[in-house]
């Protein structure tokens, strides 16, 4: 391990009771040592996963009594020496600790920069480093699943084995070269061709699992539309009310957007309330009305509702239409659902809601995600899929137009490029700086 | 130690990258055990002050990769058997593994009720255990310094003296009861007079610092009042920006009332802006101006701003009074404090605003703080001293009239009851019960 910085920041979010500092780096153990006092001992001659009871001084005055947690290298987060340093949760002690370590040698931490430190350390690829980004994000059983099977190595395995067919291909064709002259096919087209088709199949396997991915990391979008006054914030307030617990369990993210989700079955859903839809000539009014047309557009699900006797025109949109009849105890029709596509409910007393949510949660198909298998929920890696994907199409048209060992080695070289950016095997400054500058501070 | 339920709570604030869980009781490693596997064996066979790394189990699915401290009885915060869990801060996780502690046995922690069992078992009296709750409340070092002192017993150890004097006497007086038929006096009444009246005067010290405790822990008050248009908001803002940073750090109070605070060379000013002060009509203004006189009856401190060539009226109030001639610059005379209350500044350009800084820290005599010595901040303790005070001049009242004995002793009973009640040697669960209330849960 090459001499590291030693950086500093608290790892815990504001409140609560207890703190945690976090320190890694070469001198991370001299640092503490320097503002830290035990009867145990020095922080440097402690045991690795062991704790030490002591103060904080901060001059001659004590600043808190706290528990330090040794972690020895490799065998910590970073992969470093780190300490772990629970105070009491107070801003001033959390900032003034912070100020000491800095004073006693350490540097204050950039976004992302202990998970950055794991990943240079070979204690995790990039694909579960960013995981751990989405981990500490979700909200869900559903994205946290996802988050978990990534950070735990899962894709890392389904590309690892995608990598080794690849590097197969190269390597026989690279072996052709040096035997160029006596034009030998270690690599049979045929078989090539196959594996490489294979290949395809996997990798568009995974980037068609983004657009589940991608929804259950986000949030499956639900757009309510409706005529005017049929009851669509009535049926939002009533979906949100009663998973009051969850929006309570996420306060501190900006709320109005909160205030829009909630949880079904271990998938989180985004609502989003539209203005009614109707002709009119008023400027402002048709202004919402085309933000509910947008909406739609950007809707994973749309629900449109209208009353139970009422009229429900036709909505034309590339996402599964679910139609709500409201007002069901006004007619003296049943609450509940009526086919599959068509739900009779009254908001306003709560009936046939949760037929509603059955349909939202059906139309999400979780399989994959249930299964085991990989689901893709990064933008990043949706693109380098993408990138791997068209490389393999210009690899198999290369085979096709009989293309020469080398320049075919290159072409199947190209999807290992893209796939390799992925792990982090292939990668450069900018992108990494990239990926950490978008995780929070102590991480 | 008898045997106790074991609670569960989140110990760390929302958001950050790691969360902190507390588990406390009798079954603490059990519990965890159930729901938690490390290679390194069970947490049940684990030392005390080590850490295990390993996964916690939601049925057959791994919830998240975790850390697990484990403090042996009596070597923990409480006293019992604890672990705290360090895992990755989602809001998902956190609530999930709460709930499968509370599903392998545990129980939800109320408010405060780790650090009650703290005091029930001893590791600390109820002063302490109150200054915990102010340590984490702390933002600035002044009230730190008040809290850290009082949680490491400072005030205690005042308080055990003055007990051990009293107590002194008590059992002298109560030694002339066996011997009442002998019409003796162990306790010489004058010696014992001069022993309560300096009992008294520790009391009333202890008593009087609480007007500097209670103004540091809420933070200085100080009321900026003026005609209108004199500059006061902008010298409020002025008076804010230079301290943003501050403001930024204790994000996620009520922004309204955090804005309103500086820090000042340790000490936390709370400044209150109010309506200008003039003879008007209009009883909306009037009602504005009614508030301003009010704030000044609060204040610890009034700022009052004229224009530095107009007018300036007297302002009736016990609080200090520092007089601020803005809009110096117009004027064209040099900002900087003018006398011991006066002092020309640029609210606009920012110029004199430190000396008015200086003027506002040099109304703080917190020299009792820095001394070391105990500064009251609590209201309870507070009013317990009042009564032990009263209490005493009873008992002063009685040996001046010649009273027996045995009611003798009953009135320094008295005072003792009245100490005791500060650090819990007598409590009532109800005042126990309020207390632990006013805890965040988790602590």
């Amino acid at each position: 391990m090459s001499r590291t910085e030693t950086i500093v920041a608290p790892a815990t979010g504001q409140g609560g009771a207890i703190a945690v500092i976090r320190v890694s780096g070469n001198e991370a153990f001299d640092v503490t040592d320097k503002i830290f006092r035990s009867r145990r001992g020095r922080v440097a001659d402690a045991d690795g996963y062991t704790i030490l009871y002591g103060s904080v001084m901060d001059g001659d005055q004590t600043l808190d009594d706290v528990l330090v947690s040794v972690f020895r290298a490799p065998h910590s987060y970073t992969g470093e020496n780190s300490v772990e340093i629970s105070c009491h949760a107070s801003t001033y002690i959390v900032r003034r600790l912070v100020e000491l370590l800095i004073n006693a040698g350490a540097r204050a931490a950039s976004a992302g920069e202990f998970t950055q430190r794991a990943f240079v350390n070979g204690k995790m690829d990039l694909s579960q480093a960013e995981a751990v980004a989405d981990m500490i994000a979700s909200a869900s059983q559903a994205d946290h699943r996802i988050a978990l099977n990534q950070m735990r190595g899962g894709f890392s395995r389904d590309l690892a084995e995608l990598r080794a067919e690849l590097l197969k291909i190269t390597s026989l064709l690279e072996l052709e070269l040096d035997f160029s002259e006596e034009d030998v096919e270690f690599a049979d087209r045929t078989t090539m061709r196959q594996l490489l088709v294979q290949t395809q199949a996997k990798i568009g396997s995974l980037a068609n699992s983004f657009q589940l991915g991608n929804a259950l990391k986000n949030g499956v979008a639900v757009a309510i539309v409706g005529a005017p006054n049929v009851g669509k914030s009535t049926l939002l307030n009533r979906l949100l009310n009663d998973d009051r617990a969850m929006v309570s369990d996420v306060a501190g993210t900006t709320r109005d957007v909160i205030e829009e989700y909630c949880t079904i079955d271990g998938v989180r859903f985004r609502f989003m309330d539209t203005a009614g839809i109707r002709t009119t000539d008023d400027r402002l009014e048709q202004m919402g009305i085309d933000r509910t047309h947008n909406a739609i557009e950007r809707a994973d699900v749309v629900v449109q509702v209208a009353e139970t006797d009422g009229e429900m025109t036709t909505i034309e949109c590339a996402a599964p239409v679910i139609k709500v009849l409201n007002k069901c105890d006004k007619s003296g029709r049943a609450a509940g659902q009526v086919d599959g596509s068509t739900v009779l409910l009254s908001a306003k007393m709560g009936e046939g809601v949760d037929a509603l949510r059955a349909m939202l949660r059906g139309v999400v198909d979780t399989e994959r995600l249930e299964s085991g298998s990989t689901v893709v929920s990064n933008m990043r890696h949706y693109s380098a899929l993408r990138s791997a994907s068209e490389a393999v199409e210009q690899a198999l048209a290369g085979i096709d137009s009989g293309l020469t060992s080398d320049m075919l080695s290159e072409e199947v070289r190209e999807v290992l490029f893209h796939l390799g950016e992925i792990t982090g095997e292939i990668t450069t400054d900018e992108t990494l700086g990239n990926i950490f500058a978008n995780f929070c501070i102590g991480k």
